[in-house]
């Protein structure tokens, strides 16, 4: 199937999944979600609007390691409410069945009184998972699997591959990892290389060192940025003492990598990642959630009202110098944005870094003079044209000022968050708009009222 | 070496590089580039401002892989700069050690005459990269690479495991696809899978069918939205004919996806990718490339000027009026960019779909009235009891209409974007933003106008 193929034949899958819950045809229901790939089940389940709808469909999954790929793709709420309407049996056969990493993460979801009754049932070899609760969520360990294939230091290539055709439920397996008596990660072994070299020939000698690793507490983008950078298929994850605990592969960390780049997003336009469209959502919660970076509108707006008050003599005189207060802020904020915007990408992505910030300053500048020329310039002539010459010095050079000190702020206030170790993305987008509409909306009343005095007879107004 | 540890290496390791280059002591250069790895120094090429420098680094390395290695993570620029200095022996090595995906796509930047000198030289085998040239840079033609592995649907998993030993440099394999006689694309065989089963049985009865793939015209976002959903390691592309013609691994699908956010966040502020913080890059390029959204501010200045000037007698009669406009401006701007950005993102990764819109507008409706509620009361209260009950009244309720407004824009404009095939994160955030403010301002001085005639004695002002 195509990609073209397959958007539409989701639109049809949907339209009948829908039809046949209307008319409560669950036998034929049955029947057409188990020949579905679990992939596809999830974008379904995804698309119904009501939880028990959502239940429905999983619970007519036979399989349990379907239902539990079914699960591992929804949104954390959906599962919560999918996973606590099925039988403790089936909540057992689920967890088994889900990666080490997907069940702890399920685990924490749960209300406490749920996990607390599951987790005891679990069988010894289930505790990694709930070893797992024990990171943070979006660290190494949080999003690892203990799940991998290792090997003794005295082992053979032929021993590594016996070693692979014995492991049934190893999470995608490319490398085997060579660790000493310790634990501790010595090395790592490609599928690829083994098949090619005696079966006799001592791992030690076949092996790549030193092997990229990501410590259990690092953060996930760093994981990602790793992965990235080195190409790697699983990046393997060592406690303190160098021991391999579990790796993380890459279909995690493409999940990772998309997880981050939309939060980046939203937080850049002053949302968060909860308020994601969720097709299910509350917007009581997202609004509560919105509501909070808009208030940045509200404070600005109340000061800027002060300030027109403030300069209130200017504008009684020249009625039409509020005919350019919107461009005045207007201008500064949207470019502070690309400059903020520039920056906190770069910074996610590490094209720049914190000691870059002299250079990436100087180019900004350069960029917020050309801008300010340009739009100064243009919205100057026109308010020359349009009402008088003075007034056209006062919008055009107040731009240009404005177009300056945005680019300043845009680039300054994430490296600042950064170097603090506040998220960039956080609070750039709200606070460098803000920042910047005021400062606009300064530069330009100040101008215009010094003006207003220069031309006044006798030097005042 | 953990995260931690290599990003602290790197400000010691790009620091002896600096020194190195300054005192012009290239033996020890060399002999420090050679024992890097190729990723290590990409990042420190990346990081030199001198393209004589970087030039001089690149070159320093002894291995043409590992020059092809370090090329391919530079952005074009830079790859142009160091690559058009090379000897034409080692520009030949050089591609030849590319990927062929790569290396086409360094054809396709080179200057044509440059281009057109080297591909005569090229033996046939180096032809497919030619060929690649042939499709558009952002489908998966273009991020495909020709070397994969296959065998014919008569061959045994015996047959597969030789073919694998033999392939020197297929890259990056985890999948042995299966051909039929005219090369249309049957199954796929994973490798662990071949290691488990009899040589002798037949491929047929091993491989997977059906298969996951993409055709060669498809946009590379597919391709990426593809892989994450099914968790590939690798997407087959096939032509028209549905002929296997080329792979897409996954360390190029999260280069795919990572630039697809980049873009996508650049885009929604009103820049480009082309502006990307490159360290190296020109601002006169950057101010050219940034200045065009930027006009949307210019233009949506000057419509405000007219309105305000249309509204002139009711900002002289009162001008308590505008003291908040800056408001009536602002929330309905910021409140849209909210409702694009999670449009834009949504569409993006796939979890909104253009058969969503009446129910993410519901959604949004919603939430823009509870922020309207909640933010036009507080400025509403604020402007009551600092200057009028009227104005109070007129703030608060074209706060909330405003806000009623900026989620209509802000969901419809990148969804009829999407409609109408054009990328919803172009023009959606500086479009949003100043349709938002020109509304707001307008609602907010017509109901004022409206209000103080209202109040006027006889009914009019």
């Amino acid at each position: 199937m195509s990609v073209n193929e397959l958007s539409q034949r989701h639109a049809l899958v949907l339209d009948a999944v829908h039809r046949l819950l209307r008319r409560g045809a669950m036998r034929n229901l049955g029947k057409m979600v188990n020949k579905m790939h679990p992939a596809e089940v999830a974008k379904v389940v995804r698309h119904l609007e009501d939880r028990t709808e959502k239940r429905i469909v999983v619970g007519l999954l036979e399989d349990l390691e379907a239902r539990a790929e079914v699960l591992s793709e929804l949104d954390p709420d959906s599962i919560v409410a999918v996973f606590t309407q099925m039988s403790t049996q089936a909540q057992l056969g689920v967890l088994r069945a889900l990666s080490s990493d997907d069940a702890a993460d399920l685990l924490g979801w749960l209300p406490p009184e749920v996990a607390s009754t599951l987790i005891p049932q679990l069988t010894a070899t289930d505790a990694e998972m709930v070893e797992l609760l024990g990171y943070p969520e979006e660290t190494a360990g949080g999003i690892m699997t203990p799940e991998f294939l290792a090997v003794p230091s005295t082992a053979t290539a032929g021993d590594a591959i016996a070693r692979l055709q014995g492991a049934a439920d190893a999470e995608m397996v490319f490398y085997i990892y060579v660790v000493d008596a310790a634990g501790i990660l010595e090395g790592v072994l490609s599928l690829r290389e083994l098949l090619t070299v005696p079966p006799d020939r001592p791992v030690t000698q076949v092996m790549v060192t030193p092997v990229i690793r990501a410590r259990v507490d690092v953060d996930q983008e760093e994981v990602a940025r790793l992965t990235a950078r080195y190409n790697l298929l699983a990046v393997p994850v060592v406690d303190e003492a160098e021991r391999l605990v579990g790796i993380i592969t890459v279909d995690d960390v493409i999940d990772v990598i998309r997880e981050e780049a939309t939060e980046d997003m939203l937080k850049m336009s002053g949302t968060s990642v909860d308020t994601e469209y969720t097709l299910t959502a509350g917007s009581f919660k997202a609004a509560r959630l919105r509501i909070p970076w808009l208030l940045a509108n509200v404070v600005g707006g109340v000061i800027s009202a002060l300030l027109l008050m403030y300069f209130s003599v200017t504008l009684k005189t020249v009625l039409a110098v509020t005919a350019f207060i919107p461009v005045s802020m207007a201008l500064g904020g949207s470019l502070g944005l690309q400059s903020a915007t520039i920056v906190v990408r770069g910074l996610a992505t590490g094209r720049i870094e914190l000691s870059d910030v002299r250079r990436v300053f100087m180019r900004e500048s350069r960029v917020g003079a050309m801008v300010g020329l340009v739009c100064g310039g243009l919205v100057g002539l026109i308010a020359m044209a349009w009402q008088s010459p003075w007034l056209g010095l006062v919008v055009g050079v107040s731009l240009f000022l404005a177009s300056c000190v945005a680019v300043t702020i845009g680039t300054l206030v994430p490296m600042l968050f950064e170097s603090i170790k506040i998220d960039p993305a956080v609070a750039s987008g709200p606070l460098v708009t803000m920042l910047n509409d005021l400062t606009g909306l300064l530069i330009y009343l100040s101008l215009a009222t010094w003006m207003l005095w220069l031309l006044a007879p006798g030097g005042h107004p």
